[in-house]
């Protein structure tokens, strides 16, 4: 077990690196190898799928079942949008970097907060 | 800028879960606390709308367009995620350790690959 | 071919609802039998699946593809969606009338409308 | 009220039409010009968002709620289709046309059965 996240997305991203068919990945024996191989479609498809599934267990969650379910969707969720940063040249590393720049930046949420409150109040 | 991922994903998270309004979060003034205080419909709806966002930045960077929208775009997805793992009482150490104990799991990938080549057959 | 759409989308329900098991549809033979008798997560889960890759043809589209991949693409989405209504004791021609009736109410689109320019102004 | 789907669906079809700015649709007024003026994002992004508005009134009603939302949820979801449809200059005719085409060719429904089962056996 990895010591933070950080560590546990960072192999997990080396892992999927590897898994390029131009760094020896083979679509013969590796899901990820052949995800990548078949090209963006292939792992696009799944994050609309997977968001999904992630929905489908919350609701169920609010209705009594178990929460863990939650757990792994969107774990299925984080991986296949891993796969599609790999794609592109991008790591998890940027999104984690990217979520602590709108952290750090006052204002965010108030703009988020005023849209939300023009949506509702015309709902 | 945290000094590792579960630093910042842990900061964040924290962040969210003092937006609930138990917490003292005030839905007229944080974006957070109101998503959360209008429950699952909303927040579930926005994860398949960042899902629908991310293809879509996804598919224009395979057309030419500037990758780092990506970046972007799967940065809403999962911190909307994180918003529905904080209502269920769930965190991203808990989505975290279960991408570790997949990556440690053999077999995984194979049977996933194995479905993968099943359907491709068939295609 | 039919001779209107109401011919093909009634007829189309009436083959779906023959594919419940209790009309004597089979899981063993038929997709659809299939899809519903594994249930909602089944039918669902595509919905979500090929609203992403109405998307995508779309996408590629705008970028200069085969626009006729789209009719295909949403013809999937409303089959797969279709599905899920026999599943509910719903048919097409409820969503048809309801399409009308928001037509025929006034003050619709303008309530839509206002919706969208405030959440614009707040872009 | 149209006498049948066709008529309805394509008389939909022409004021969606109409409303295009080419044809003196005005941004200002009418939210399907609206959509039509933003461009693909805009009303794409609508349509996986509806699509997960469909799962969750679904996931209700398995739990209790009125079915009745289901038929709300997915004509938002064919509206939005239809949208994109006229934006890149098709026709629900079309997807009418390519749904009848699919249920006359015999082999459809086996094939995508085959494709399931696949999956299934190795889940």
């Amino acid at each position: 077990m990895a010591r933070n996240a950080e560590d546990a997305l960072a192999r997990l991203a080396a892992v999927i690196e590897s898994r390029k068919v131009a760094n020896g990945g083979d679509p013969e024996k590796s899901y990820v190898a052949r995800l990548l191989h078949k090209g963006p479609d292939a792992f696009l498809k799944k994050i609309g799928e997977e968001a999904t599934e992630v929905v489908m267990a919350a609701k169920d969650a609010d209705h009594g079942a178990d929460k863990t379910r939650i757990v792994g969707e969107v774990a299925d969720l984080w991986f296949h949008s891993m796969i599609a940063l790999a794609h592109y040249g991008l790591t998890p590393a940027d999104v984690v970097a990217e979520l602590e720049r709108r952290e750090g930046t006052s204002g965010i949420e108030e703009k988020a907060l005023r849209k939300a409150k023009a949506r509702e109040g015309l709902e």
